[in-house]
């Protein structure tokens, strides 16, 4: 469904957006936030008429589609009962939502802390960490995101800290692996897995053990490029954590609820579960803000008889948690996960190889499920990315010359620096698949242009 | 309307919630979590036929009172249309919400930065301020909250920072004034002003002006008292601000959005305007996830040209925005604002008059609007708190019983160390006042016990 244009309107909601939002991560008075009509499935239509395959999930986190009907019914119907009440109460949609997650988190990952989102998720990860240990220090990866608080910007590894970072107090940065840009000179996986594992250990000696109370990992890292680790590298992280009595903390914010085409990243890694997991955009897609954090026996039981020493005002939200519920019943019940799963074996990930042959602009193609990053290069023996770490402007041109290309063609791209994801919700079709891997074709022959 | 109790969903909700919610600010194995069955205007009720006057407002939010069908039909019909949409668009509800809200915020703040809640608002102001002056330093007061994440609670004055203090790097606290327990040895509202100014500046000159990014206070502190501010104080705090180019941060997370019976409390100040202004809370009641900064033209030019560091996933969430336009132009409709105005000023402020004559345990009453703190004292003249300064187990107890009384008389109460508050919705009838009243006459004979 798209409804008939209405540019009018689309003008007054775009004079409100410039006179009144102020926008994130951005010069204000630089952009120009295009006005979105409506969104269904896994499409999206502007006041123009313009109707785009979303290829974003927005930011990674509409997994399954807009306006999915049983969600949006849940909500509804959620609203008319009990939209809100206080979180030190026992509520129907926050128990039933805790119980449906716990039941598919990890190992002993049982109790449910829900905050608003992601950064606060990580927030109060790192809080229940530093306070099970008695310890400060918080380990982080380079290529990382966190979220956009003081605590969590600061465990970023991405440029988004810059701004912020008045010293990085409290937290050690480590590179993590990846081997198509190895900080190890590997020219394995199984190297560069060896001397990651090596480096981390390397600083935590060095750092001082008794100093380290967690390492925080993306178990895929998502923004900074959808590098799934080597096997055996979450493994020797868990290892070297329970040596040195370090809180493992996974941030599945983006790589959670589907994505990856199982219900968690960290399912793809047996044996593997950390002591604390951070949640959001999945969880619900986004479509009441919800997140939080799974926590496991032993970091609950230092709370069982001593205060957790957080909160916040909606944490388990009535309407946020209903939307979870529905949701996850979703999910389960029209099996997303193994679609996305499917679609990500069977098509995408054979679609974008195809492309990476045909297009000497595609240095790599990596991911799984509907997580899937494209390396962009101006040189494929030298990987020079097709522009600068943290370009803009007119050294962006390449990628904002692709991106242009993209939606000319229909398709709204995700890209970050020289990559573009491809993150469409974990219910896209397979006709919408062939149709994005279309647009992407056409979009990648203006990347070709600028390599060397 | 009650519904018929239900004692066997109400087990197993609470059941539920004990395997796997993992409550704030509690230590999870001595709580016991009441299961809410249902709430609607001023009005909750329990799975056993127990139905409380709701005299918190949740936890101060629902401004307007549980399940308002205006509200409840805007969430549904939102959701029908667009649930969810990424923050980078121009999205009509979005607009609007910021429309609305810039109309209602004072002097220039007509810039909206959306985030979820209060304490990712408060972190952002303080980003935007740090960023705007180049300065690091934050001033805040004993005896304030300003939310849960890191740099939120190390902002705040109350002991539920304590535990996450690492030094408060970054944060130099002040006192603000409060005549009822003066740290400036005041005998009246002009001298307690006069000399927290001083104070104020004293500490200012001191630190270094040149190091001070912003000075945060809540308009009127909540959850630390209810201390409304004395004539003269924030409009010399703004002055002292100006002389030293410090950014002025109000909080009205709890004050602000009708509670104090004007829209922002910052209204009773004529002539006074922050720079920056946080909200949350009763934006939308609480119905969605809902918070955001107000920005003034000078902090909005510093990123004009040059990008605002932060985000989130769902600043201007649509669905959090629709329930804010509703919320807003229901308050309007119905005249909320005026109701909290003329309840506080003729029902519930002579009322509490008159409780504090007869119970010798109230030792001061304060407030205005649907904002009001009852001190309660073991003596009026050594003002000695009824508990000690964050009491718990057998110290709290007459608390304990204070709030277990009126718990028995119909009437769910808001109570803080020695303190409780009446802060009902703003929708509350006069009879519902009355009933209130009548309950805490009740509950006070409970206290007077424990007067020395
Ligand atoms: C891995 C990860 N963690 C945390 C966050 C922060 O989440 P939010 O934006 O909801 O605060 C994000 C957001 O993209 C993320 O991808
Ligand atoms: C004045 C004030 N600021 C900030 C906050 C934090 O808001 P939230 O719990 O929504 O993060 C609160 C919460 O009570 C508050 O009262």
């Amino acid at each position: 469904m798209t409804p008939q244009p209405n540019p009018q309107l689309g003008a007054a909601v775009k004079a409100a957006d410039r006179a009144h939002v102020f926008h994130s991560w951005s010069a204000q008075e630089l952009i120009d936030p295009p006005a979105v009509a409506g969104a269904e499935g896994s499409y999206f239509w502007d006041y123009d008429g313009n109707r785009y395959l979303d290829f974003t999930s927005g930011l990674v986190f509409t997994n399954i589609g807009y306006q999915h009907p049983k969600v949006v019914a849940a909500i509804q119907a959620q609203a008319a009962t009990m939209t809100t009440f206080a979180p030190a109460f026992a509520v129907e949609a926050r128990s039933e939502a805790a119980r449906l997650i716990a039941e598919r988190t990890p190992g002993d990952l049982d109790k449910i802390f829900f905050t608003n989102a992601g950064a606060d998720a990580v927030e109060h990860a790192v809080r229940m960490a530093r306070l099970h240990t008695g310890r400060t220090k918080v380990l982080s990866a380079y290529r990382s995101y966190h979220g956009g608080t003081q605590q969590a910007i600061n465990l970023t590894g991405d440029p988004r800290r810059w701004a912020s970072d008045s010293g990085s107090a409290g937290v050690v940065r480590f590179w993590a692996p990846f081997l198509y840009r190895s900080r190890f000179y590997a020219e394995n996986e199984r190297q560069e897995c060896e001397r990651a594992l090596q480096h981390l250990e390397d600083t935590i000696v060095f750092e001082g053990p008794q100093t380290v109370a967690a390492i925080i990992l993306e178990t895929i890292p998502g923004t900074a490029g959808i590098m799934t680790p080597p096997p055996g590298y979450l493994a020797g992280v868990r290892e070297i954590c329970d040596r040195y009595g370090i809180v493992f903390i996974l941030d599945e914010v983006m790589a959670g609820f589907g994505r990856t085409g199982k219900w968690f990243a960290v399912d793809h890694f047996e044996g593997v579960v950390p002591d604390l997991m951070t949640f959001a955009k999945g969880v619900n897609s986004g479509y009441v803000p919800l997140g939080g954090v799974a926590i496991s026996g032993a970091v609950a039981e230092t709370f069982a008889r001593r205060p957790y020493p957080g909160g916040l005002t909606y944490s388990g939200h009535p309407l946020a948690c209903a939307a979870a519920v529905a949701t996850i019943n979703v999910m389960e019940d029209e099996g997303v996960v193994e679609n996305a799963a499917r679609l990500g074996a069977d098509v995408i990930g054979p679609g974008l190889a195809d492309l990476a042959e045909r297009h000497p602009s595609v240095g790599e193609v990596r991911g799984l499920g509907m997580f899937w990053a494209l390396e962009l290069v101006r040189n494929r023996e030298t990987r020079e990315p097709l522009v600068p770490y943290n370009a803009t402007g007119e050294a962006n041109a390449p990628m904002a010359a692709f991106g242009a290309a993209a939606k000319k063609h229909g398709l709204w791209p995700f890209i970050n620096m020289n990559r573009t994801h491809v993150v469409p919700p974990c219910t896209l079709t397979e006709a919408e698949a062939k149709e994005g891997l279309a647009a992407l074709d056409a979009a990648l022959t203006e990347a070709d242009a600028h390599v060397a």
